[in-house]
């Protein structure tokens, strides 16, 4: 083993040695918050908290909704911003977070759930109808929304948004949850390999209905 | 005014002071549980109590899942049997609840999600397979499960199971919720007034395809 | 008594009997949405469901927070517009909530907590400094914000926000809580009837001071 | 009908219209707390709150720990005092409430379990030791405790207290839940109509040891 | 150090940079489930997660609870088959779970009570008594049960199962938790270190009674 | 690489090897509690539990707040003790914690908040007047207390004490959460970096004021 390569393990060792010690310089002592450390496994609480030495006032913002959002996502014409606590670490533990979406003149927000919270829509530019189905009662509440206005969109049932008008519809929404999650209808039927034959079978969709979207979604089976 | 009428305004206004003083009576001095006054006005936290006096064994008990349900609910061929807290008062409170499912051969219980609750399935008798799709990830998980097999369906995540075989698989399922609600796929879209066209634009279906599916489940528009 | 007096009284009773027995009918089989009777009394987990038979689209949404607020509050420069569960029943029960805030050019929201839940803010218009003061590390955390910027306020914590530029800043504030509250530390000092002396003797704060702000915010004592 | 008749049956609606009429006039704006209105009928988040405008401070307040409590019950020669939401209607709500028990020379706290929060012993006068056996490790943690010690006793398992030394051990115990619970085992298993036979067969208890106790406890079967 | 000492070595410090590494590529940008890392260390809210990319179906799956248990513990004649967390991992952060319980001709359920949730009992075969002791009221109710039926269990109170007639009489228990915990009586106060006397004394049980007992559930002391 | 370096490099990295092992036996069946592993990051729902192994009935206890506490904190002349998970690491994961305050005669508590739960104040000697500002009203609620009293103070909303009489009034308050948090008006104003200028925008005192009380608590700006 040459002078080089000793060394090398030395300083990898140190390292690890260091690395195996940090846990226990990091004692927090409080939760005023706690900063996802992104890197850290999940838990069912959220992510393990950044040490507080290390938090600025950086962690509490975020940017990234402001500005334009490139492209809208085909076949919805929606661009979609998001800052969950994947994006945005200063939500983690607080059980709250965001998004934002710009639909085009004509586009639509898929119809779509959040299994882990309620949304609070808020109208940052043009018109557009926002409704849900609620799931025991089956029944539809859908508003014409116009800038300025909310709507609450209760946990985990499905509600949709297309933009009325000839502008761009804008809308900010908020979450009772760090990670809220999203299940859209369209992705979890046909861009998967869920077999059209399965699809068709638990959806009473014709299964060349299902092949048709499957093409479009991009999902195999 | 006559004496007998003036008897049963009495009898009337003695029934109203006492039906007023009621409330006053009724201290419940504990909370070991709270069997739901299906007559009273829902909570966000569930029923008001019944007065732990007129508790008895019964009000833990329910045997509405046991013997048979009449025919299977069609196109699914699936007779649904339920243990929440609108059939089970006794669940009130204690985030718990049941249902039963019997697929008949060739039957499946269609694309839905429980908004309230986490599902535990338990295979009775017969053979199944059961999936669910997770939301964020858009992963299908899918188990063909026997007699006794248990599978662990997360909150707020669209699932399915058919039956496998020649014989009625019979599950029984539980909640952490007394109240998970239920919001099938089909129903939220084909059995309700909401327009075609706007199921059509939300969901990228054929306004064909919803049109014949609202047909079949009584929807209008 | 009278013919007149007769059947009004039978009129009253008989309303009072419906009056009694309503509850009775509205049995409220699910929990998809929990409307708040704001007219019921509260409970620890928020007010008693309206019955869904008697709830509508409009329920759901709040156009409050649209539009203008007339004068800002004085000294502070800032129109404060709520939907908390009290303007806007349809959060009842969802633990969400919203605020709006038109801080003028000079103008600052005064420093205050929410005792509730926390606060996630977002820049409609202008820019501002916004920032709060960690409980057990006694630290501050300000950014500058500007248009679509979002920053979050954790639970229970003093924040505050002034104006920078000349123009009028206008921030949509949500939070995690239906109720979130909101404790304004001028008006705990000032504006009600805690003597000054004992203000001065919790606070240091100069007996002078206090009595000089007693004045301003109208408290007394 | 005779006029004493008529005016009685007046008053009697009017009240009876007016106490119809009080709910819609008791509009709480805030939750800042809810002090239990005993009278009202309990939900699973506990009780209604009694009218904002009708609190004071004495509902924050309880008095009834303080001074001595009487000759300790038999046999165990403890004397309880309990500052639950029964006892304290303040702490409706705010998940806390305390108990104070005054354990005389040879007494012991028989064993028990508090299903609805954790306990935290602190010592006032005296010494004693207290144990719990943890549920699934079946494990006994116990020490001796004297005056200013705090213990820990974790939800739902059963623990012990005796007091040591020849004079009355004081502890003033707090608990997570304004409504805790106790379930003494001497209680559940002799003092009510549990038929000593299936005493015996589900502890395993000599059957005559069992109506021992029975005799003691007062209970039937 | 020799060639192959050297390689060795190289290897196993690769292999702990890779493990040091691990979790900054563990990014798990989602919590549609978190399985249990049963290796990684608890935390109050559950396991953390394995990284989502391993997760299979198998993972939301178990068959533990099929087939036969093998011969019953003594002296209960009941054979027990556990679903939760520890042998589940799928159902971590779920707060679901399941055991299913074998009751022998003549067998019982010894007393015992979950600390950490409510059971929902399922009887698949036979017929059994079950009943639970309220904490506070302290007042017995008990129910023959037959196939299909269920009843509810309320957290942390003490119940009991004990078949009837001349077949084995099997459950399936499912718990709102998915660590629901189990204290049972005989074990807690003899199977463990728990002096006789101590047991006596807190128990108002006879010295002799607690001798025999200890002798046959193995406790010391 | 010599002899010596090689047998310490191989023990490194037999260490490194046995500590990645670690975690894998580590297994915790159960949780029946969570002592605070401190030296591991903390999670939003607490600490990492120590394995249960490693726990003694010492885990459960603590002494700290026993004796007394040197010289009080200045200017308020009062002595402070903690038992918060940082200091007790058993009320981990349990809801619960304490504090003992101890106010010189002519001491105060001064005006702060817990942002993370309710306090319940149990008087041990002495007396004193404690309050409260109810957020949303801004209401004072104050009562005098003496020995053997209780006070419930709500979650997050500014509360005060200072002792009456001439003798020291000693305190102990308990908490619904194993790491409250406190926010001492004083501290969060004056004992940081922020402006004073800010301090006087967003509070209305004298800048004047401001830097007197910066002066005397440390803060800088």
């Amino acid at each position: 083993m040459g002078r080089k390569t000793e060394l090398l393990l030395l300083v990898v060792v140190l390292v690890l040695l260091l690395l195996s010690l940090l846990p226990f310089s990091s004692l927090s002592l409080n939760q005023d918050f706690c900063i996802a450390d992104l890197a850290a496994i999940y838990t069912p609480a959220g992510y393990p908290c950044k040490p507080p030495a290390f938090v600025t006032a950086n962690d509490f913002y975020y940017d990234g909704l402001a500005g334009s959002f490139g492209p809208p996502i085909k076949p919805s014409n929606v661009a979609l911003g998001s800052a969950t606590v994947a994006e945005f670490p200063g939500v983690n533990g607080l059980a709250i977070s965001a998004a934002r979406m710009d639909i085009a003149a004509g586009g639509a927000v898929p119809l779509h759930s959040h299994p882990g919270g309620t949304e609070l829509v808020y109208v940052l530019e043009g018109s557009l109808v926002s409704g849900f189905v609620s799931a025991t009662l089956n029944k539809v509440y859908a508003k014409t929304l116009r800038k300025g206005d909310l709507m609450v969109l209760p946990q985990g049932q499905l509600h949709f948004q297309y933009s009325v008008g000839n502008t761009t519809a804008v809308i900010i929404s908020t979450f009772n949850s760090a990670n809220p999650g999203a299940q859209v209808m369209d992705y979890a039927l046909f861009a998967n390999d869920l077999p059209a034959e399965v699809v068709s079978k638990v959806t009473n969709l014709d299964e060349l209905q299902v092949v048709k979207l499957k093409a479009l979604f991009g999902g195999s089976g």
